[in-house]
């Protein structure tokens, strides 16, 4: 018998339980505000909808589950697919999207979706990372237009400030720029994965890095300058945004400076948290389903993403068949959960809790009082427990003050 | 690409989920009042704990998950084993009983805890009934006194009754109790679990068919009588139970029938709702894990169990070396959202709900305006999503209104 949980998974103690549900109440109570309607997937996929090419690196990482049914045939099996039907999901976007192409006709259009969730990916398990995680999304389907992308950006800033985070900034870009940019820079377009890796890493090697490791990879010099000249036109002031539209030309669709400034200008005229909004041309997002604006919160205090999203009108009709437009926004909550609790959050105690200790030699009688009293306390909404007394009582009592016991009673 | 969740799993769309958040929040609620601390375990568990013999016929549906890292190794692997080293848990208790083993140094004594989630069994699929389904149970562990029963039965039922549920019965029995009774009766030992299936059926097919199937499988009549016999005892009055230890005599551990009593004379003393709890002397319940008193909640309108659990105080022993009692109550969660849902049971709607109607055309000023309205309604407490006006505005009102939109705007 194994103690332990499972590599690289863990068990979750009460009081970091307290802050995930904390936490989880917080984005439902925000989410519904907006009209999200919580829905729910199975944890398992089919393996054909996983190994779908939607899912980028993590189809490396799918926990393979054997098919059921009659008793495993090792023998007659000739390769995995003879004895996997099925794994654990690795995101929720793929499983939405299957979903929302199997109930099509019963849902509204758009249709705003909350999704809370565990998701599993069989990746090395390292310090902080594991392979059983919580992932939360709101997504819109069937919105074609930028209110979808607003909306998002708006009922998730709340939520992550209602959760006391200030300070942090909304980077925002788009797939088709990013391409635009690339090509218009006269880089070859079978290379654009590759480059974007490079470019993703601007942050962290700033532009001469960036620089060094595109000349490495054997580009033209001249291109890759022509390539850097275009990163001038970032941050917050979308005149720049529409400049870089017009020096772009061709390359880019019509309309698609126009379409992101107007998500930025529109966030930016009515937000009411406390955060900014730039536009990042560096933004990459390393999922291939993406096709429009995309998206990623960054919090100072993390050195990172907390959250990230972007529109993907393509991936709905590989199961539906007939396209719909979808956008979604995946709050880190893994990684929220990790920042409250390094500040040592703990969530505000609804309300007083009673403990009434019962000694354990008490008779039927002295029970029946205890339990009655404390329903009354239950019944004035408070909290509390009938317990038995054990002998160690300055040891219990201790272990009852630090689980929050305040009103310590004996019968 | 399948549209349709894997078999036998199924998609939950908004309505079923809103009844399904609503139970939660309820049980959470009642359950944290008792003092009960939300815990979680990973959804897999090592293969050795899940095929430990404590999960009954569980262990025959376990999911079982292919091994990570190497490519997999089809023409080195000899058994299931050289593939298999992790699956799905079947149930809450197995992992719960992990858990503590894992974590008796950090958790207080008596530690009571609350844990709602998933389980999979890989089950023949059919109506109303899925491979993956949630499980809500409460535990105490490290307490042997009957306290921990007399509580575990206060909450399930406070919770229960407050689902809106009246005239439920909680059965009660005892595992001792079950063996001493065929033990008096003189029938075989080692055939007490063939016996006790036959038993459990007393219920669908009366005294006379068990009397008939046992005496098919060979028992003499004089045994067959005799045991029969004692079914007579059954009943809400515990001066019953009492004269059924008697009867008993050395069969019975000393104290058990008094144990059991003060179990009901206490619940009865202080219940404040409406439910009787009465001995049942047939109830079995399948785990071969329980060690002492077992119960169940049976609702007539669900013809069935809604709900078990029992005392186990040997379970945790096979993870932590040391002994530690424990005792659980599960409620039947799947079961209570089907006979909600049966009901058109909706849960209480919070606030007005307002939809901000913007045309395809709107320019940024009226998005601006349309976004700001919805967060001022959201600041008194409303809900309020700004959505793109479709083409066919009939069918989108429609839409909306049976979305719960009460209050609907064009701007």
């Amino acid at each position: 018998m194994k103690k332990k949980p499972v590599s690289g998974m863990k068990d979750i103690l009460p009081a970091e339980m307290a802050v995930r549900s904390y936490v989880t109440s917080v984005i439902e109570e925000v989410y519904a505000s907006f009209g999200y309607s919580r829905i729910d997937t199975p944890l398992m996929e089919s393996i054909e909808n996983l190994e779908s090419r939607q899912g980028g690196e993590n189809e490396k990482l799918i926990f393979k589950i054997l098919k059921r049914g009659e008793k495993l045939d090792l023998a007659g099996a000739e390769s995995e697919a003879d004895l996997v039907d099925s794994g654990l999901r690795y995101d929720l976007t793929v499983p939405l999207s299957r979903y929302y192409a199997n109930h099509m006709a019963e849902l509204p259009s758009p249709f705003k979706a909350l999704q809370i969730g565990s998701v599993f990916r069989a990746d090395r398990p390292q310090r902080g990372r594991y392979r059983q995680f919580t992932q939360c999304d709101i997504d819109i389907l069937g919105d074609e237009s930028n209110l979808a992308e607003i909306e998002l950006i708006l009922a998730t800033t709340t939520a992550v400030s209602r959760l006391g985070f200030t300070d942090y900034t909304i980077r925002i870009g788009d797939r088709r720029i990013l391409k635009a940019m690339a090509s218009w820079a006269n880089l070859p377009e079978e290379d654009f994965d590759k480059i974007f890796i490079t470019l993703d890493k601007m942050d962290k090697i700033g532009l001469d890095g960036v620089r060094d490791e595109l000349l490495s990879m054997g580009y033209p010099a001249e291109n890759i300058e022509r390539y850097l000249s275009l990163f001038a036109y970032a941050g917050a002031d979308t005149a720049q945004l529409l400049s870089l539209g017009k020096v772009l030309g061709d390359a880019l669709p019509e309309g698609v400076a126009e379409n992101l400034r107007g998500i930025i200008d529109t966030v930016n005229a009515v937000r009411e948290n406390e955060f900014s909004i730039v536009f990042d041309p560096t933004l990459v997002r390393g999922m291939g389903y993406y096709t429009g604006p995309i998206f990623e919160i960054s919090m100072d205090a993390f050195g990172g993403s907390v959250g990230g999203g972007g529109r993907y009108d393509r991936m709905v009709e590989r199961f539906a068949g007939t396209p719909v437009p979808a956008c979604g926004f995946s709050i880190g909550f893994e990684r929220i959960i990790l920042l409250l609790r390094e500040q040592g959050f703990t969530p505000p105690a609804r309300q007083e809790k009673t403990a009434i200790l019962l000694p354990r030699d008490a008779d039927g009688t002295a029970a029946a009082e205890a339990f009655r009293l404390a329903g009354e306390i239950r019944k004035e909404g408070g909290t509390a427990a009938v317990i038995s007394a054990k002998k160690n009582r300055r040891f219990q009592m201790e272990q009852l003050e630090a689980q929050g016991y305040t009103d310590i009673r004996t019968i």
